[in-house]
């Protein structure tokens, strides 16, 4: 059986040590879930050489297939198996969740994907069109033992059932859950961080959050906010590894192309924490507004859609830089021990910082 | 002094040929400017081995850098020298009229536009932005003697005035005009070509129009709807030289992906017509409608914007691919014989029709 | 226990119906297997209501992970579910077969790919990275139970060790197998299509074969090498639906760009034979060359590689337009009749051709 | 007349003010003349409101039309007037030197460098294809009257005949020079800037040179090596403004898809600066390797070329990231005082970092 953990295993966030970023403020959380509607869950694995795990986010808890919210999807480094990145970028939308999970476990996840969008539309591949499941995954290869494939359909349906189960706006778990589980970064433990930002448009108040499966970057590379630069000093040999998933959520009304624009700045925050988005590291950004959705059986020819006035897309770009940052620092701080395959293990950053005075 | 030519001065149209291509119904003009409010105009140079020019598009007739029509550009094959494309596919959104010309005459075209466009905006370049002229090109060299680079700016204001003086919804001269002049395809003398399409969408008349600059495909790869192939036998040590630019307006509302993926069937009209893209042969695409436009100034951050449920939007692949592939007839049908630097010239796709019983 | 069929299966090539395409020279089997060292395997489902089935493609009979064919990947329509093409397009290159199965089933696929890469590279996610498995789609729904997801990781596995069984060379079955079995296309059974050109190079010839998975088109679009449309008219209400794949191979020597320009052309095939790449169709294309590979374990810093002089570029442009066009008849001729799901059928186009006198 | 200055004009160097960026150490010139054959010449235009400039990249010094390097081009954020970039896409090569300019002076710059090219090349646009000029540009406006118009063809041949008149290995002027006369940036005058880093690959010496034409960055968000912010606080209300050009030399041997992966890593030293890539800012890179060279008239149909181990390419990655830091802060390190139109002027970085003790 998967835990699905609640916040309280998570370790400290990264504004408990400090490791604020930016100058725009948080959502009441500083989580993806301010975005009003998203939801999180996690299903982790935690076996002896078993350190893994999915995570599901949710654009919102209604029927995805039905009401699909407009989305983007962004390669920084393409080396990568995410699938279903391709319809996205082609129709502008999704229409599952998004589950995160490690890289051998894509395909399963996939069909679980598959079966959960036909249980609540059974008219997918026969009188509609088929479905589009959206996959993400980092390698957690030195902590978990990948090659034993151990993620079934059944852990990625308890992520989906966790995510579901929590009430909107809750505070979601980070560290080393669901795919977090056997992460690592930077030297580090790695996994699930996140992070928000709120604006002000029009005087209402939006958010943009964003949420990581962080995986990258050399030892000696991480860069803190105010500069520092902590861990071992990088091994010339030693070449950037892993990788990182980032999912962004707004419900500030964007089409396709601005969604895209404003995604693309996840590499402004990686560059930040250290990363040069290194060769091994399949680097990816995904983004959806909950402000705008497709009705997959509206009748009218016509479709009315909300965007924003670009030129005040730069407040999304830095939003969206500082919480990609925020939410790698994020997923540093909050992850705690694990002892996986081989024994092998990694250093909690959250250690480290308590023991600098 | 350039002329600017009249309809009267042109070939026949296709249809005129039995050229009529695909089961939609054409507009009333069977050219771009049954989409209402867009405007052609041309200035041909005619003198001696000085055989080009410059055509004209407006998507209207006002101030374009004020009010911007949503665009978007596709590029087939990307052996050409068109200016603008970028920034169009980064902010799906077009500020100046579309200036077609010769290969070599480009930079002087776009300084055009950057004039055009400062004298009735001063505020460009001090208080707002700058401007992003479009230019689009093809290579007229064997009738045209293209290192004269005999195009000035005065010849492309020209242009640009005899398309603002054409009343709403004109007819407009094809064949060996404006920037078609010196051009050539499939062996035949080349230039510009239009076709339109009708469709209707929640009960409303709307229209695709299309505009071409023909100056492609080998000889004797020319294909006819009905499927005959005419013109001499391809030479194996030819290739397919010159290009085709491809314009393409509509008053349906689309967003910037949307209005990618119809114009992105240019490639399939240029593939009926008998061409592959070849490697020579610059083939792109660029497209916009006038029922989204981007205001300059506008103050709100929030604005609404109308797209096209896109389960209907196979009707306007077809209509995009129909209407590229008789626009390009419809250029090679209404080209009058040029003969050019050094007394080159092209035999007529109508004489040759006309000698068929 | 799915079939793994034999070429006596077929039912006739397009040639057989006078459906030759182009004026290039096929190779000997006019197949996909002329590129020296391509081999290609089925299985096939057929059970009631089940028909589908995959079919695997395999650069080399060598290990692909270890000795990684150039590719390059072109998405003409991306309503489409195949996995595997972001890295292709990141890192230029292939590491496991190609496997062609339906829509719902690409999870199981790519996870039997897994499996099959771990089983000959047990350093996989241990001491190098892990493996992007290319699995590519489309929707058999109307013929085949597409719900029942039948496909199992032993049907891939068979396909694979079919398709190594095979001697280098050898003819491939079409039509109603592997991948193909449930397949539809302008109202005709669609199904695997293969055909070649041979190319003169510096003397030497060299090969480009494409092997399609056909199941696109409207209903009446269909249109035969001499300009004959064949089929029912096309219904106002309905789609072009379905979907295509194109998988090219090739013994020249090209680099990842040129690769992709060649196979960019598989759009001008599927417009000549009547597609306009509509709305629903994941047209989408894959090719490699087995001339260029990167060797995993190389040690030196600089490789050599060869290219095509691009000004010979042309020739690989018809070939890649003329083999994909045939391939797509070759897949509706040797359609052999199938019943599946709820008694659906579809007519063949052998059987509507070889009553025309 | 303009000036075409020498390194004496400079102001202080990047690391003369200790801001020195990464662990890699830079050729001896530190500049992108540090690759062998690359020549920098610079035009510039300075009286009273005419604050503006010319600046000429070469490749090699001999004819780049028949002997074209591999190149690439990487857009960061699209909001620009580059002109080129499409065909240095599709071809994966460089057939002119590039010139930098101020946005409105594009066009002028284009048609030098077709006249340039003609020249030396009397078969263009006759006997062979035409040419493809690469011009680069950024908005001066606040300190250059930009709306003169005031760069001509002669001030294009200037840099270019400055560039061509430079011994190899030269060093180059860098600041308020060329180009980069009335750049801005941060807050701070900016300009052109340059960096380079050595690469040692199977026991020979590479480098790779990067010069930017740097006028981008909102006052207060400039980030130091150290992590030191300098200038005064972001406006909310001040958008990103300005843009800023990468240009990318290298004599490692590199294929299109390689060099792109290099050059997109120009995001990431921008990112270390400060910038999140803003709106407004055409952000833009452009690369070419020395050491892959396309000959115009071969006559072979296969040729060879050479790659990189692609396990290698993290320290191209990290030289790019890093060059591209130091080129930005030299740009902004040796920046001279101008007063420009209507008096504008902009402080010195150098100043203000002298000033601290």
């Amino acid at each position: 059986m998967p835990s699905t953990p609640s916040c309280a295993e998570s370790g400290p966030r990264a504004r408990d040590l400090g490791l604020a970023c930016g100058r725009l403020k948080p959502g009441p959380r500083n989580a993806i879930t301010d975005v009003p509607g998203v939801r999180v869950g996690h299903a982790t694995l935690d076996d002896g050489a078993i350190q893994t795990g999915v995570t599901a986010i949710l654009p919102h808890a209604g029927n995805l297939y039905r009401d699909k919210p407009v989305a983007a999807a962004e390669v920084l480094n393409g080396f990568g198996k995410s699938v279903g990145l391709m319809q996205v970028e082609e129709l502008g939308a999704l229409e599952t969740p998004i589950l995160l999970t490690n890289t051998l476990s894509v395909g399963t996840a996939a069909t679980a994907l598959v079966r959960h969008a036909i249980a609540a539309n059974p008219d997918i591949g026969r009188t509609t069109a088929t479905v589009n499941p959206v996959v993400m995954e980092c390698n957690d290869g030195p902590l978990n033992d990948i090659q034993a494939l151990a993620v079934t359909e059944g852990h990625a349906a308890a992520a989906l059932a966790h995510a579901l189960a929590a009430p909107d706006g809750a505070p979601i778990a980070v560290g080393s859950v669901g795919a977090g589980r056997g992460m690592s970064g930077f030297g580090f433990k790695g996994g699930i961080g996140s992070a928000s930002r709120r604006l002000k448009l029009d005087g209402t108040r939006f958010h943009l959050g964003v949420l990581v499966l962080a995986n990258f970057g050399r030892a000696g590379d991480l860069r803190l906010p105010d500069g520092r630069r902590v861990g071992p000093p990088p091994q010339d040999a030693e070449p950037e590894k892993g990788s990182v998933i980032v999912i962004a959520a707004t419900d500030v009304p964007l089409d396709h192309r601005q969604l895209r624009r404003v995604i693309r700045r996840a590499g402004v925050g990686l560059a930040r924490v250290g990363s040069f988005w290194g060769h091994g590291s399949g680097d990816i950004a995904l983004g959806f507004t909950t402000a705008n959705r497709l009705d997959h059986d509206a009748r009218a020819d016509i479709l009315p859609l909300r965007v924003l006035n670009e030129k005040r897309i730069d407040a999304l770009f830095e939003a969206m830089a500082d919480a990609t940052q925020e939410a790698v620092l994020d997923a540093l701080a909050a992850a705690t021990p694990v002892v996986g395959h081989e024994g092998a293990t990694r250093p909690c950053l959250s250690t480290l910082l308590s023991a600098i005075p």
